[in-house]
């Protein structure tokens, strides 16, 4: 007898939200009720799964006992808000928005660190990292066993999809503005985001970091359990509407064995190794697939020590709803 | 008296050529008589310069003993076959095809390694290095002196304009494309460049480089005069019409002293330096400017040692005809 569950999606309108509930379908998670929830603004509206149109509701009215898990998919102050009420409900939760502490909700990606759930205690509380966090870890995990790793060098394009539906829309209306020369009139980016590259992604500290920046520094640290890895970040905002990509390069204490490196890759869960001489593109692979896209694996021109890669994902797929979902699937298998 | 010089541009009606004339023009180069060559392709067609129309000419019939200084953008196939008679005609050459070897013709930016100059007997020959290596070069020369520089990580993410006009009438037909949801052609590049990045420019060797990523490390050790430097470099198309960005990370052997970084990038020749905060973009920055913006410079999030940098400029205005005219400034000043 296989057993299912009732479970909740907060931000089920969002971009994230909406592809979780596709994902729910697609993979036949065993659910019993689904509860979609949102803000005011969307109550009323339906979204569709399994065949059936199920009604958005306001979270703030949402009684948690009814599931036995949410996904936490709007923003972190709802997080901050609802998660007290969930746990005190019994409730396990996924939370997507970066806003619970490590030692409260672990960040997990199941290729890398799914062992440190069996660790946990009910109601579950996991955090899924940062589409980038998640990204990378995937890659990493099947390499560091092969490499004396000394420091990570990263260079994120992010989407414009990770900062949700207004960001999507806002590049397409500029592309057009510029396309038909019209005036341009920057709104939700503060400048032109359209054919242009911008190097940062948010308001950076008096050191010049921004928090995604420190974020992903921190949620790849715990993920890889590597609490001092030496990685240099920047994260900058590309006009590609999904699918974030990342040059990467290892450099590791010894010449590295780019054979096993790539043997790694191809048996390694939730990686698709492109051969050489081709390269992934976030169009055109990665979007709307299960799987992290990763090519051009190389080492140094004149360094064997050192391990080029680049890597690319779907950021609201692979790089978030999957991978809650994926944390979902091992919770339910006797934990839940 | 001021002397004024014959000169010729080949490639003239080109992404560069054109540029490099207007360029002439607006520094008030002391030109005595232009001639502007091209294929026979567009041969009869004429390009304004101080207010009058000059008639462009095919390349294979001129006289290179009617000019002092000629500039080849017109690619490294016509390079080859015309060096050789531009320089037996006693006529000093620029060349920006990166066809010429170092010792033949040394890469040459001015804010870095202008002292090579003297160095060199008539009829010159120098070459005006990729367009990366001459934007790298610039930041990287007030730099140097303050940095035990150990390596160098790079993510070069280039303009279509850096491929040419073809590159740029094709990102701008597959948007038009895209935005009108009719189905999408690639023509000039092997797959949607639109609203995508690709992780690769050109076809790579055996090893995953390609021409591209050797040229810049080999022009930019000999432009920085320091041959055995470790540099790691991916360079990604992304779409981008025109102005090449670059995240940089430079690895010191001790903390970077970021007050003496700032204020030599502030004094530096060539560079506008962005407060911190803000960030420098291709459009809205770049474009158009004479200078390399730089910014968002910091150490690591936990390495004092490291530099993070981000720089970007107008490839082929900065990047390549301006450099090139700023080397023939040098050239005419007394050595011509
Ligand atoms: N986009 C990504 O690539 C990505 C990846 C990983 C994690 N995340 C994280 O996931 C969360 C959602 O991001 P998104 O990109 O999906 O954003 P989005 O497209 O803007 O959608 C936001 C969702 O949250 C709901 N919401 C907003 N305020 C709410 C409130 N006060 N109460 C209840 N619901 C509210 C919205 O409902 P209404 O329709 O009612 O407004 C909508 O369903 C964020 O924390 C984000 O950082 C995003
Ligand atoms: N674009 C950049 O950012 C950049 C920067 C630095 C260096 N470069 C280099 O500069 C050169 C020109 O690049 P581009 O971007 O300006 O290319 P482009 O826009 O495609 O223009 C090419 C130019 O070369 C001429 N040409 C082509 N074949 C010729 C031939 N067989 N004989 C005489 N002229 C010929 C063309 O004349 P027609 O009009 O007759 O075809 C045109 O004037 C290349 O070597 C390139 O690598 C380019």
């Amino acid at each position: 007898m296989s057993q299912s569950f009732d479970i909740a999606v907060i931000g089920a309108t969002g971009t994230v939200g909406e592809t979780l509930v596709q994902i729910l379908e697609e993979r036949d998670f065993p659910v019993a009720n689904l509860h979609l929830l949102a803000s005011s603004e969307s109550a009323g509206h339906s979204v569709p799964f399994r065949g059936k149109n199920v009604r958005v509701r306001e979270v703030d009215e949402f009684d948690f006992s009814k599931v036995q898990l949410v996904f936490f998919a709007a923003g972190p102050a709802v997080t901050l808000s609802f998660a007290p009420r969930a746990t005190a409900a019994g409730c396990s939760l996924i939370d997507l928005s970066g806003a619970l502490p490590a030692d409260q909700a672990p960040q997990v990606v199941p290729e890398a660190n799914a062992e440190i759930l069996v660790g946990l205690k009910k109601p579950f509380q996991v955090s899924s990292p940062s589409p980038s966090a998640a990204t990378l870890a995937v890659v990493l995990a099947p390499l560091l066993g092969l490499l004396d790793l000394q420091r990570i060098s990263l260079t994120a394009c992010l989407a414009v999809s990770a900062q949700g539906r207004e960001a999507v829309t806002e590049l397409a209306r500029q592309t057009a503005e510029l396309l038909n020369v019209r005036p341009l009139e920057p709104a939700f980016f503060d400048r032109q985001m359209a054919f242009n590259l911008l190097a940062q992604v948010g308001t950076p500290d008096a050191q010049g970091h921004t928090l995604l920046e420190k974020r992903l520094v921190r949620e790849l640290r715990q993920v890889m359990a590597l609490p001092s890895l030496k990685i240099s970040v920047t994260c900058i905002q590309a006009p590609v509407f999904f699918g974030d990509s990342f040059s990467m390069t290892l450099q590791s204490s010894s010449a590295v064995d780019l054979a096993k490196i790539n043997a790694a890759l191809e048996a390694a869960p939730g990686i698709e190794l492109v051969e050489a001489g081709d390269y992934p593109t976030p169009v055109g692979d990665a979007v709307g697939q299960d799987v992290v896209y990763v090519g051009r694996v190389r080492s140094g021109i004149d360094d064997p020590a050192e391990l080029n890669v680049w890597l690319t994902s779907d950021n609201v797929r692979k790089g978030a709803a999957l991978n809650a979902v994926q944390v979902a699937e091992l919770l339910i298998k006797d934990l839940l």
